[in-house]
């Protein structure tokens, strides 16, 4: 099978490995408003060869976009566009309404799957890319009955050959969960992040005495804002409310501190070890 | 060497497993409140012997006191009634002010090493003790100059066969520091949790689409009361302080969201990604 891939970064590219790697993808063109990406992707042979647009998407059966989610909802009308009835799109964004409200009286509609794969780092570009990364991770494909039925079941080949296990969600109920299980992460990293250099002026201090826990908890902060931005922004509302909960329960702990109530800090943290019972399943 | 460790856990466990390795400890002596640990660590060949405070005391050469910090803030005063000039006492905790200020009349504080390894996990007990865990993170050394120069050597040599690189600095110094670099990601990471749980009531939805950067997040979330209580107790003002400085942050995500002002969330995320150059230099 032909595939395109538009957005031949850290994602683009690391579904671009593993499907080359699983002998699905017999040829994948990358598209890339980054020609130095799509340089070090072909170097990498991550892609076959480097197209534009209109040529990548004319000649292969799957089109992929794995670029930021304002991009695609501008993009996906065109991609439509251009594509017959025997070519199916997906995306890997990590929102799903404002993507799927922006085609949906698209007469193509059913030719798209929407799919977000809950896996990222960092980092950021093809040279990032590592083809194992899906593995064991949730893929979610959301208003599958809004997809025609055999471009549903090619997602489905494509998100099995990633070695990711399925997970069918609404569109509204998948940014709901998006807010508060990965958006409100990045938030508080980039907010802890800029706590720190606010106050610690000494970046040797830093530096010298960051133990794993800090580089855990700040390491999301290290995520480039031209794909974060456009989340929070298709995003807004929920990522809002997530957002005032979290400032609430910080307050929390400002008050047991402020009055000296070690009883309820302790309640507190007891509550939130609950956290290991649920992600250690 | 004959060295007794008070509180058999995750760092004192960690520590006598490396001292034994390098050769330094000739025989460990392990102390307790939780039998199960001391039989834990027997079997795990993690000490030699479990033995009650005054035996293990009495015959070492050097006692090192990894409990929680506001139990050796009280029990260092009868370690050092105990202890003969020849002897040594070193602390592992992760507040030093109060603990130094508990013993600033002693007439043994000259035996005493303030001691604090940036190192910790998320686990707890002896079972979850790693030999290397200290490799390379920064080793603290506060007030040495309040320290016999035969006691001092002995802790900097200790701390270098652990294989931590030494940092001496000022007890206040270091309480202010380690409250934005350790101690406020506990608390992001409580709150972090607290927020998820209570707006997530579908434990198998966090389960399933938790991605690799909310376990990261939140991984600091599953430390346990026993030791958090007392280090936010004894670092109230430190704490308190970065954390108005964190809820201030955050506050800035949620008026530039609010406000749709996407310039100035795409400013405070490059700030923040300035962390990325300190933490990988």
């Amino acid at each position: 099978m032909k595939i395109s891939i538009i957005g031949i970064g850290l994602i683009g590219g690391s579904i671009a490995l593993k499907l080359k790697e699983k002998g699905i993808a017999s040829f994948i063109y990358g598209i890339d408003n980054n020609n130095t990406h799509l340089d070090e992707a072909l170097n990498l042979k991550i892609i076959d060869a480097k197209v534009d647009l209109e040529y990548g998407i004319i000649n292969s059966d799957l089109i992929i976009m794995a670029i930021p989610v304002d991009s695609t909802r501008n993009l996906l009308p065109t991609v439509l566009d251009l594509i017959s009835e025997n070519q199916t799109v997906m995306d890997a964004g990590s929102t799903k309404s404002g993507i799927i409200h922006s085609i949906k009286d698209h007469p193509k509609r059913p030719r798209f799957v929407a799919f977000h794969p809950m896996w990222g780092t960092e980092n950021s570009g093809p040279t990032s890319a590592i083809s194992n990364s899906f593995s064991g991770k949730a893929g979610v494909i959301c208003n599958k009955e809004e997809s025609a039925e055999d471009a549903l079941h090619l997602a489905e080949k494509i998100i099995e050959s990633l070695d990711m296990h399925l997970i069918y969600m609404n569109a509204d109920d998948h940014d709901i969960h998006t807010a508060y299980i990965s958006h409100i992460s990045h938030i508080t990293s980039y907010a802890l992040a800029n706590t720190v250099l606010e106050k610690e002026r000494e970046e040797d201090t830093i530096f010298q005495l960051a133990s794993s826990g800090f580089s855990s908890t700040v390491r999301l902060a290290k995520s480039h804002p031209e794909m974060w931005v456009p989340i929070f922004k298709q995003n807004k509302e929920n990522v809002l409310d997530v957002l005032n909960e979290h400032i609430s329960q910080l307050r929390k702990f400002k008050s047991a501190l402020e009055k000296e109530n070690y009883e309820y800090l302790e309640e507190l943290i007891l509550n939130a070890n609950k956290i290991r019972g649920i992600l250690d399943k």
